[in-house]
């Protein structure tokens, strides 16, 4: 299902390190002027191509996305900037587009000049190649990724298609990894603005793998405009294929072996129960007992109690895949340890965590961490 | 060297599991009251022996410390206070002193409550074996660490013995782990509190290995007062003891391979320092690719971006082992890739960060994260 007015290409452009090997350079145009949202990593050390998205997505239209794996041109200085401007200029003048209607988005190594000498002379090739090839696109932003991660929804007669790229260095804060959502509905960029800001913060900012924040997360949202659509359907479409790609990119966690819903309630605030959950998620003691499937509750317990929020220390109760496991602070007696460990070996895990009687909840989704995260993290670039 | 009025003790008392078997209760006792002060976790949910411990310490004086490994006394409401006032009762008792003259102090796994049935009929053995045998109280406090961490200066005619125990949950806040201060120089509470408040910061306060806070992190120092003393030679040597016993159980990380100095300067303020010199030493994918040498420098700076401190991001610089790596937030231009490469491979990292002019600097200690500690922590229990 294919948003109508958008259409896509991908080619290998040699970015990626050889391990990575694949196509590396992707383009997505729009055969008129898309309404135009965006959210941005908070982390101050921003990319070339996030600073540049800042400033071009106050403009509220564009006309294409040209996205590169491999390199994130961040910590690049104006050197940088300049590089990614040249690209955004020679895709754009063969689109026969504005410069400053090419959104740029990098991901990959930080720190290295993006390699203009080989992917200019292919954006050519990539300009012919715009067809409706949307999987080529997606695999084209894939780092670290084991699979592609692509979604869409309807909403009436309009659609939603959503691309992510993400896989490490996720973690709560604003839109975290690469993200493109992609509609035909007729929607203004106020409306767009809004529903992007809502849907990112029970989704991009309820999800980490690592806890490391990039420098380079970016979500960018296109609306085409040629589809009349009810502005709540197209909300819910927009909201749910955000909601998907997020929890997508933790299956796809670098080295997972679980996929681990934590849900914090009777916190005093939303906030409150949002940094509960999050101490919780990205506790190295959690991770490594999840992943050994070790009934170990009492990790999960300090974690809560670090975590700096203010709760009854005696007040705080754990279920683990339904299991009543602490009650008050203490072991429940309704289980035994066998269960818990048989009920910690599916891939599926779910802990509710209640902290009191407070309004405040929150539902994070992170990983266990695993000798394969070690793995691949301490030879990405080597 | 051993402090004047001081003598220790351990048993095996059957709390450990059976992976980590051996000494697990050990006893410190001084001939008379010794003055005492102590640093207790900031977790929320302290353990049995901490709430104890600070309520103890107020008092000022001590005669013993009773402690063991493989259990935390933690989670286990009013039923775990009861067992640690049974086992400080029957210390006490066959000391001659007061209940509340006798600290106590547990590490281990969280949520079990103490096997006291075991623990009591041992501490008759416990007092009749007192001797100078301070090597074997260390290994009784032992869990996963690999090594007893033991050290001893002298301050003129005085001198300082200090224990630590620790390898994980180990994170930044207070005193983090076991830690025990022994010194026989006469020294007032008012100046013993000053000099432990003062030390920790730039030793149990400066490392992590990964970032969970304990719920039984203790610190308690003893000073017999049986030996004149200059104030200005004691502090200095408790400081030294309590900085080599924090680099000490940096050494013993779980599964760790390198030591790592993480010094940052030009910031606002020290806090400043510290929360950037953390968010270094605590990101994954720094300790990753410390782990694999892999010279990606932009883990570091990524991290310096994410840690919530205000900084200029086009200034930063990176140094890693003497090398300049980093300078203006860009890659410098005066190392090789290889060279770095070499550079990491060594046991002892030290990484310099500036972030500007201002007058904070902070340095931290940690350790690169291995396959090994995630096999010990997925293992740990079960």
């Amino acid at each position: 299902m294919i948003p109508k007015g958008f259409s896509f290409s991908a080619v290998n452009a040699g970015i990626k390190t050889p391990a990575y090997q694949g196509l590396d350079l992707g383009l997505i145009s729009c055969s008129n002027h898309a309404v135009l949202s965006g959210v941005f990593t908070r982390n101050l050390v921003k990319a070339a191509p996030v600073l540049i998205g800042i400033d071009l997505v106050k403009k509220g239209t564009a006309r294409a996305i040209i996205a590169n794996a491999g390199n994130a041109n961040a910590c690049t200085g104006q050197h940088g900037l300049d590089d990614a401007h040249m690209i955004m200029k020679a895709t754009a003048s063969l689109l026969g587009v504005m410069i400053d209607e090419v959104i740029p988005m990098s991901t990959g190594t930080i720190g290295v000049m993006m390699p203009v000498d080989r992917i200019l002379p292919k954006i050519p090739q990539l300009v012919k190649g715009l067809s409706n090839d949307k999987d080529s696109f997606a695999r084209s932003i894939m780092t670290t990724d084991t699979f592609p991660k692509i979604v869409s929804k309807r909403a009436g007669e309009a659609c939603v298609l959503g691309f992510a790229k993400g896989a490490g260095m996720i973690a709560p804060n604003m839109a975290t990894t690469l993200a493109i959502v992609l509609t035909d509905a007729i929607i203004d960029k106020q409306q767009l603005d809004i529903i992007i800001e809502k849907s990112i913060v029970q989704t991009f900012n309820a999800i980490t793998i690592d806890g490391d924040m990039s420098t380079n997360d970016t979500l960018i949202a296109l609306a085409s405009g040629l589809v009349q659509a009810d502005l709540e359907e197209i909300s819910c479409a927009i909201t749910e294929v955000i909601r998907e790609l997020s929890l997508m990119i933790v299956r796809d966690g670098e080295g997972a072996t679980k996929f681990v819903t934590i849900m914090v309630s009777g916190a005093n605030t939303s906030d409150d129960a949002r940094t509960l959950a999050m101490a919780v998620a990205n506790s190295l003691l959690v991770k490594t007992a999840l992943f050994g499937a070790d009934p170990n509750w009492g990790r999960i317990v300090a974690a809560i109690g670090y975590a700096g929020v203010h709760i009854d220390p005696a007040n705080i109760s754990v279920h683990i895949q339904g299991l009543k496991v602490v009650e008050n602070t203490m072991e429940s007696s309704t289980f035994t340890e066998e269960e818990l460990h048989q009920a910690l070996a599916e891939k599926e895990i779910t802990i509710q965590v209640g902290v009191g009687n407070g309004p405040g909840c929150f539902t994070a989704w992170t990983t266990d961490l695993t000798y394969r995260y070690v793995e691949i993290n301490a030879q990405y670039r080597t």
